[in-house]
């Protein structure tokens, strides 16, 4: 059929432009992620959390990929990093090209970070690289336990997991052992961390493990 | 450029699948509800207290749509009625076509509500009509209040939001006030409901809704 073939050519060519970006971060040195997850389990919150964590130690710049609205681009307003809002219009994910586009606003030289805030989207994103050096999904505990068996791709093409919400658990049907497990057992070399932004818990390590990752950089 | 006009072939043609559907659905005297959230806000659980509460009163039937997994369909088979499950293999949406394969297995004469579980995605299942009469966005309250205006699309092409995990409102972030009036600013003519599914709250409301719109049986 051949919408199949199309949506091939959509994602070799996003693939390619992915590439450039890739290469563009590591000339910068940019340690780069993208942050997926469904709406509302909490991207925009570790984000801040993460900024007010880590902004005195590195350079962070942040682009925020929004269907509509820029309310997640005025909550990191605040803290005065430079940050690039990506509004798809009914668009489901980001795509390589739209963040090249908004790097061009960038003064990349002067960037160690750069965390890409991806739509809230459990499927799609999935499948576009933007040319990071890893995604991060972030899972709510309040989704329930069987969300990384029921939406395998986003966890097997993530390296980092970060659990949010977890001050909920006493409230909730979700156990996060079943949790962790149902994770590593999509995605065994999964790196986890298990936070609250409201309660400010577990925030630290999770930072600590990005600064150190950042100051390393990785080739992206 | 040429993918949107792909694009458009593609939903002229799920349109007029569904408009088939639509049509058989009001031959055989079927109400068919479409419910669409984000995943983990509650579509099964609702369904789960709606068999419970309405499968000695009215004939219903479930088609189950899953990125991934038959644990929803499996859920449902609890309440002994005729259950479909399409495993959409990574597609980020139920689409008219898989629906008319899935009914094939279904006896439509004894049915009087279908209800059909759309994949958890607040984005893509908002362009795609299955010929249901109406869509049912559920939104859950660990979501934030702020998920209508960023994901208008959806709130505007539902005629009912049920608001799910009310009994969690002490211990989050989230204005019910704020949600309904984000919800009813993108779409005044939406019909709302509160439920709690764990506490089995606000559940008989929403039931007594629709056993009445499944007796009146709507053109579909």
């Amino acid at each position: 059929m051949s919408i199949i073939t199309i949506e091939r050519k959509v994602l070799e060519k996003n693939d390619e432009v992915a590439r450039q970006n890739r290469a563009l971060f590591a000339d910068h040195g940019i340690f780069v992620l993208n942050m997926v997850s469904s709406p509302g389990a909490g991207k925009t919150s570790i984000l801040e959390r993460t900024l007010e964590e880590l902004r005195d130690k590195l350079s962070i710049a942040v682009i925020e990929g929004d269907v509509q609205t820029d309310l997640d681009a005025l909550r990191v307003a605040k803290y005065n990093v430079p940050a690039v809002q990506i509004v798809t219009s009914g668009g489901c994910h980001l795509e390589a090209n739209l963040v090249r586009e908004a790097i061009s606003n960038l003064a990349l030289d002067s960037i160690d970070l750069l965390i890409i805030e991806n739509v809230g989207n459990l499927v799609c994103p999935s499948n576009y690289d933007l040319g990071e050096a890893m995604k991060v999904v972030v899972a709510s505990t309040t989704e329930g336990d069987d969300k990384p068996l029921k939406y395998p791709a986003m966890f097997r093409n993530s390296s980092v997991l970060i659990i949010n919400k977890i001050d909920l658990i006493p409230y909730i049907p979700c156990d996060l052992g079943v949790l962790k497990d149902n994770a590593l057992r999509i995605n065994p070399s999964l790196t986890v961390f298990e936070v609250s932004c409201t309660k400010k818990l577990g925030i630290t390590p999770w930072c600590e493990w990005l600064l150190e990752n950042t100051r390393q950089k990785p080739a992206s």
